[in-house]
């Protein structure tokens, strides 16, 4: 089957959980480009001329913990299929299928894995993806693992992290900052504000910005990356890919709500949590120096987040620079990875 | 980038651990339709009209073991590529790329995480298939994911389940029972044997039977399905799908060498190692009855296995009907799980 799994394995009848999984999936049927979806040995839908495709893995005890409320089944289905698509938006793909391996812990039970399942098919949904099949098996842990493909036309319509040219100008889409005030809030640093609320279901969340990725990569944007690992690693790596050294203004950094009272809490400058605190899934971009118009009404044309410009590129050692709102340069976490 | 890692999951170090498998790996650049390999958001390679997707997970302590010698990381490695690659065999696909997922203890290091990918590499590489990217995250055991992403040209060159009918000849690939063997040797149930070493290195480096499944579709096969769970259930598969019940005469199972003395030590029927085992990825298929001539020369001229004829396919309840050599219907593990 294209849904795989042994009786055995996870304590819980996966044949029958499989066949509940198959049922439930509202994303295949709304997707048009399936010749065989669930129930053969692969799945196989008609392809096109650019095949795109991203793997993204979540762990319990890595990357979420189920425990107190820190993550919901229905999160993390969410979060593992927004991370492998915001991967594509990243490229400017049309997002097209998705595959999931569940490990499951015995004591995880079927309820929770069609929860975890349900939350994945609605944001397919959203995304115009269709959750094709996968497997499951029994595993110490609960592991989510995602393998998203998506589709383009033309080369010239998608976008690697390899283009920046000195005097691009450097773009970021939507704000940053709501997963570093949604720790801080669940750790109980700061109070629990309406903008920390806010933040919280925002991290809980994330939208991958496909429409913004499509729309960039037609307004011509040279390099394009996602911010999952924080602005400040994510830059580098456009910097070291394209070999040109992007200049980062930390103070136009687009803030989250919530960002600059949790800093003051914290007592650190707001740009350290907009600029480290990773898993934003918004888009970092290096755009012409004379299409910063042309990227603006695209954004707006497509309904989707609207641009901060947060720098420029430049010519000198590949990486990224970072300046403080005196124009210093800082160093920060992350930012140190790149070295 | 295409394979992503962060620094703090594992240990050890991802970022090195991820660059030095990128470096080692070979399928890739024997790959011919690849635009963007690893080092990007996404890897993008050159479509064809139709795309055949499949995965597959392997768990340390519920599908292998590593202790005491029951499997390496090169056996792990090659096993899980080998899984998702008899997917699409059994589609009649070609190969074209795999993306993994490797969760990997503290404890496992870097040495043995390069073992399994090597292993795996040399498979892509026979197999004609490129490895291409992935994930590496911490995790309590060691898991594998694998997604296995094949091409055809037009849907009449892929075979599903769904096409058995009746007057059909049941074919199988190869000789069955080699994993049977090799689980009776490990746990110490029968000596060590010429045929038992030869049936541990068969059951520890299965091959995918790739030319074989592109070689019967060909040649016209009806239905086709790879032998992941053992002939009785993988026929059983068939038989729902295609609507139609598979009559396999047990006594006629091509056996593995050692299949035969195992059985006699453990006091079972040879046929019910070879009907059960599961693990064998052999192909078994149902073929016109007028091309069972036109399928054994299919797979002659790819260099493949040879066929057995082991039944035939009859109107009746749909799944799969065992008779034993004395033609009496007879249930068997594996039988009962089609109920």
């Amino acid at each position: 089957m294209t849904w795989t799994g042994r009786e055995s394995s996870t304590g819980i009848a996966e044949r029958a959980l499989i066949e509940a999984i198959a049922a439930e999936l509202a994303s295949p049927r709304a997707a048009t480009r399936i010749v065989q979806g669930s129930g053969d040995d692969a799945a196989v839908v008609r392809g096109r001329p650019l095949c795109v495709t991203s793997v993204d893995a979540m762990v319990e005890g890595v990357h979420f913990r189920l425990q107190q409320g820190w993550a919901t089944p229905a999160e993390v289905g969410h979060r593992a299929l927004a991370g492998a698509l915001s991967d594509l938006a990243a490229m400017g793909a049309e997002p097209g299928e998705a595959y999931f391996v569940l490990g499951l812990p015995e004591s995880f039970g079927e309820r929770r894995a069609l929860e975890l399942v349900r939350a994945a098919d609605a944001l397919a949904l959203q995304a115009g993806a269709a959750i094709l099949g996968g497997d499951v098996v029994g595993a110490p842990v609960l592991m989510v693992s995602v393998t998203a493909v998506g589709w383009a036309e033309q080369i010239d319509t998608l976008v690697t992290r390899a283009g920046a040219r000195p005097g691009d100008r450097i773009g970021v889409t939507g704000r940053l900052g709501a997963p570093a005030v949604a720790l801080a809030v669940m750790e109980g640093h700061v109070p629990r504000t309406a903008a920390g609320e806010q933040a919280l279901a925002c991290a809980r969340a994330p939208m991958p910005r496909l429409a913004e990725g499509r729309a960039l990569a037609g307004a011509g944007v040279h390099a394009m990356i996602d911010l999952s690992d924080g602005l400040a690693t994510d830059a580098g790596h456009i910097g070291r890919a394209s070999g040109v050294q992007l200049h980062v203004e930390l103070a136009t950094l687009p803030l989250h709500p919530g960002v600059h009272e949790t800093a003051q809490a914290l007592g650190v400058p707001a740009w350290e949590l907009a600029g480290t605190g990773g898993e934003d899934y918004e888009l970092c971009f290096c755009a012409p120096a004379d299409a910063t118009e042309k990227v603006e009404r695209a954004l707006a044309d497509c309904g989707g987040e609207r641009v901060s410009w947060v720098g420029e590129v430049r010519a000198g050692p590949p990486g990224v620079l970072l300046s403080d709102e005196r124009g210093e340069a800082v160093r920060i976490e992350g930012y140190e990875h790149l070295r």
